[in-house]
């Protein structure tokens, strides 16, 4: 009976969150900002990689991020020297950001100065996927030494992204990872996803990322 | 007011929670078997670490194996091909193991005929900290390709494991991982973890960690 109470309550819990989620959407419409969801496994390489958006991006629009961390804010930092609008979210203890949490971030964050704002959120393969919190678009990262069995044990985020980032492909040659599996069984979960393999420390592949960016943010202020 | 709602829900999982991962211990100690909860993020070698293990273990003890993923049993037929008793747990989107599910599992692994079961837990850093699963003891994995900023932002998981296994260090030049810093940062969080650097692809170090199981097991049965 405990059981089933929780589950009443996660589902309630989702029906207002979508209804959150798309108030957002339409915000973001209206002040015509692009808000990214990044997602990943932690260590898969999200801030390592932002770094490398921004390098390109940063002198074409006005960009801002939102670091979502459980606990520090030493992405934050990181972020911050890059140069471009940052604040931190702490969860205080939780594995997901939702869409009022975002909103909220956003409103702290300011975006109608921006056209292009990212939610690093918390590093985690479940919850995050199961959260929508109202972005434009989302994406995740998968890097290659998680291994290439992945879209197979976490279906749920394969499912629910427009990009998946394949990061760290400098080291494919230390890692037994098969590409062709891992982007067969992706498109299985989710025919429309586009993949990009990158590497956020070389910056192999960062062009075709930003140049989606770029076609997104434009999309926004048509 | 919604928010409020959740957190007086999640304080009474945790109450209960509790109650049942001691009941679940006594159990353990009745049967006289270790119970050990395996935890990491996605990718950073449970299933190869325990393979090993199984490998040094399996002729001197008698060793059960709990799969638990939200979905795919990849894992499971991997680990049953090496030779132990294996049961998949499929968690139905949920991203952690309670005391209940734990103790369900056991009711169907059986472990009268058992010395030493394992539950390898869903991969995720933060969901699985918060919950007590009722095992004898926790290690946690983390690899040297997801950094040594870890500790700082996982922190919980951290702080309640027994053990941290370092694995992947045949992957240390390729990695920019401080050994020093991760354990320094650990050991603030956590002063009696013991720390066991590992390669589960080459062998390296596994003999530490199987020492401390061996020890562990035979405690159990005093």
């Amino acid at each position: 009976m405990k059981e089933f109470k929780v589950i009443e309550i996660k589902q309630s819990i989702y029906e207002s969150n979508d209804i959150e989620a798309e108030k957002l959407r339409n915000k973001l419409k209206e002040s015509n900002t692009f808000l990214l969801n990044l997602m990943s496994s932690p260590g898969s390489g999200k801030t390592t990689t932002l770094l490398r958006t921004i390098e390109q991006l940063k002198d074409e629009m006005r960009i801002g991020i939102m670091e979502a961390d459980i606990d520090s804010d030493v992405d934050a930092k990181t972020i911050a020297d890059a140069g471009v609008k940052t604040i931190q979210l702490h969860t205080g203890g939780m594995c997901h950001l939702d869409a009022k949490m975002t909103s909220d971030g956003l409103d702290n964050l300011g975006v109608d100065d921006l056209d292009f704002a990212v939610l690093e959120n918390v590093g985690n393969l479940v919850c995050p996927a199961e959260f929508d919190t109202g972005a434009t678009k989302s994406a995740m990262i998968l890097s290659v030494p998680e291994g290439d069995d992945k879209p197979l044990k976490y279906p749920l985020m394969f499912k629910v992204v427009d990009v998946l980032l394949i990061n760290k492909i400098d080291t494919l040659e230390v890692f037994d990872f098969d590409m062709d599996a891992v982007c067969k069984r992706a498109r299985k979960l989710n025919p429309d996803i586009k993949i990009i393999p990158i590497s956020a420390r070389t910056g192999q592949g960062i062009e075709v990322w930003t140049d989606w960016l770029r076609t997104q943010v434009m999309k926004v202020k048509e």
